[in-house]
């Protein structure tokens, strides 16, 4: 692939499954994905699982992409975080026996985060597992959701309560898609890129401390840099603990609080990167009070959340009762992920009622 | 475990995810289970998930064959075919919800296939999955449905149709459950290792033809044999194809219209035993229609099938219909399995309108 679409990214990740490659350019993966897929053989009936909306924006577009001599079919859901549920799961089997779907058959995720881990789900149990690729039109989706095969759905009792490891055939990351993407959606991917720059990756830092006004405008030449460095973080601990019992949990910087922040919002007015962005915030003050920080360290992150228009916010008052309901916590402890410099984190189990 | 427990089994399946210990013994396995458990260093945290019946003969022997330091708690469940659906999915998941199940948790199915496939299902969703172990108490689940890692869940429109591929950590087969098991569902267990005489097991098949008396009666030296002897062979075939798509299918013998009939009958008067002996008089009559089995080797089976109550039946009209759901076929072919001489199979596509 490099040397026949010398625009298109590849980078392959490793799992318990099998390794899979993820394609990242500026419209060229979409124009060339009908070749790709070729080669792949992954079926002759593909369903196509998307929001309403990308399909009005993308559909006619997308069956361009497909080989013409496969079947391609769709099944349109929301792609609401309050309906990333079991009914959905439900309403999408339905269709898939309707459409005569079969172990043979592929799924393909078409959305961001929402679409891309209910539709994983479905294919990790349809007939006991079927074959699913993803293309992610989100900022979040291409940099966090869509790599490392976690899927699942909510629960009333919490979000992604059930859910499987099971990742996809192949991830197909077009650039060109994040043009449609509401600003606000669009800032939301770009706090897991700050994460990613923040635990393992100078490089990205570097990007994001030189050109805000670019990355904030989404000028392709800098998204085709950030997108790739930010995969090729997560696939550096993904495929160490592919499980997530260890390593994998340095992901979940800013994640403990903005879990929290976002189970206590009920998933309505914060997005996911507003949410870990405050969780950042968070993140660093503890490993300030912790001695673990340096003071310019910590000033020198905040002043990067601040430039990406992420600012601090005062902390709901019963916030802790939503913290004590980490999936990563053993009931005692809850494991934070704090900052000792800028590229360098670690875990800490600190005690619940510390809080 | 051979060395100090000189009475029981061990059989060890390799499996994509991990390998398991099969014990298998009378009143030993369960005897012996707190010493084997220990070493396994499964969690400190066993949620047993089991029916009233089971429960009310068995809760307090099961208590004491866990190390008494576990925290050990109860999940009441329907043990019916017509139960094992997403509803009763949901209710495991709030029990464990409300047991505090962690990730680090581990299941216990004790019962028969419908308890097993059920836990195994909730243990590979939960949490995006969690460890769990079996203890099979009905002759089926002891030499079938506990090997090889299948679970899953019944839709309206189909059996089995929503799982997935997750083996268990151990199975504790104690021969010792089968005395309290009714005889209808015992003989259904027999069905099965009946098949797997036929499929690959000459000795299977001398045991059978010799003391039909003595397994009828379930006499505890002779299940100490056939037992063993039915999981090597389907750990043969798992081994060589876990997920299903080529070598594992021989294990379907007698299944392409046994499922068929199951499902016509929907599930309720048939047990499936008796449905997959229908299904080997007819793939037999098949076989000898296609020429690919003598007559004397066809009589010696409907002989056998005969010796252990199974009457062949007139088949229901319209089973054609029924035949024609497997999830085997691809809507032009059946996939059957046909037998040449006892101890020896071929799978055959079948074109569906030949029915």
């Amino acid at each position: 692939m490099p040397t026949i679409f010398p625009k298109i990214k590849k980078i392959t990740v490793h799992s318990h499954a099998h390794s899979y490659p993820v394609y990242i350019g500026h419209k060229t993966v979409l124009e060339n994905m009908s070749s790709v897929l070729k080669p792949l053989q992954l079926s002759t009936h593909f369903i196509v699982v998307t929001s309403s909306v990308i399909s009005d924006l993308y559909w006619k577009k997308i069956k361009m992409c497909f080989p013409s001599s496969v079947n391609l079919e769709r099944i349109l859901i929301s792609d609401r975080e309050k309906d990333k549920n079991l009914n959905t799961v439900q309403k999408i089997i339905g269709n898939l026996l309707a459409l005569k779907a079969h172990r043979k058959s592929c799924l393909v995720a078409l959305g961001g985060g929402v679409i891309g881990d209910i539709t994983g789900f479905v294919a990790s149990i349809y007939m006991r597992g079927m074959d699913f690729i993803t293309i992610p039109t989100t900022l979040l989706s291409q940099v966090d959701s869509a790599i490392g095969g976690k899927c699942g759905v909510n629960l009333k009792e919490g979000k992604n309560l059930i859910g499987s490891f099971y990742p996809p055939k192949a991830v197909f990351s077009d650039i060109s898609f994040l043009k449609t993407l509401p600003q606000k959606h669009y800032r939301s991917g770009l706090a897991e890129v700050i994460k990613y720059a923040l635990i393992d990756c100078p490089q990205l830092w570097q990007l994001l401390q030189k050109h805000p006004s670019e990355i904030l405008k989404r000028d392709p030449t800098f998204l085709e840099k950030i997108i790739p460095l930010s995969v090729q973080t997560k696939k550096k601990f993904i495929e160490k603990d592919e499980r997530d019992f260890s390593k994998r949990q340095i992901l979940n910087f800013g994640h403990t609080l903005g879990h929290a922040l976002e189970a206590h919002d009920k998933y309505r007015r914060l997005t996911h990167g507003e949410a870990i962005a405050q969780g950042m915030y968070y993140a660093t003050q503890l490993s300030l009070q912790k001695n673990i920080c340096r003071p310019e360290a910590a000033g020198q992150i905040q002043g990067l959340l601040k430039k990406y228009g992420f600012q601090k916010q005062a902390l709901p008052k019963n916030i802790s009762s939503y913290i004590a309901r980490d999936k990563k916590g053993d009931h005692k402890n809850i494991s934070w992920v704090l900052i000792e410099d800028i590229g360098r984190v670690q875990r800490r189990p600190i005690p619940l009622k510390a809080f």
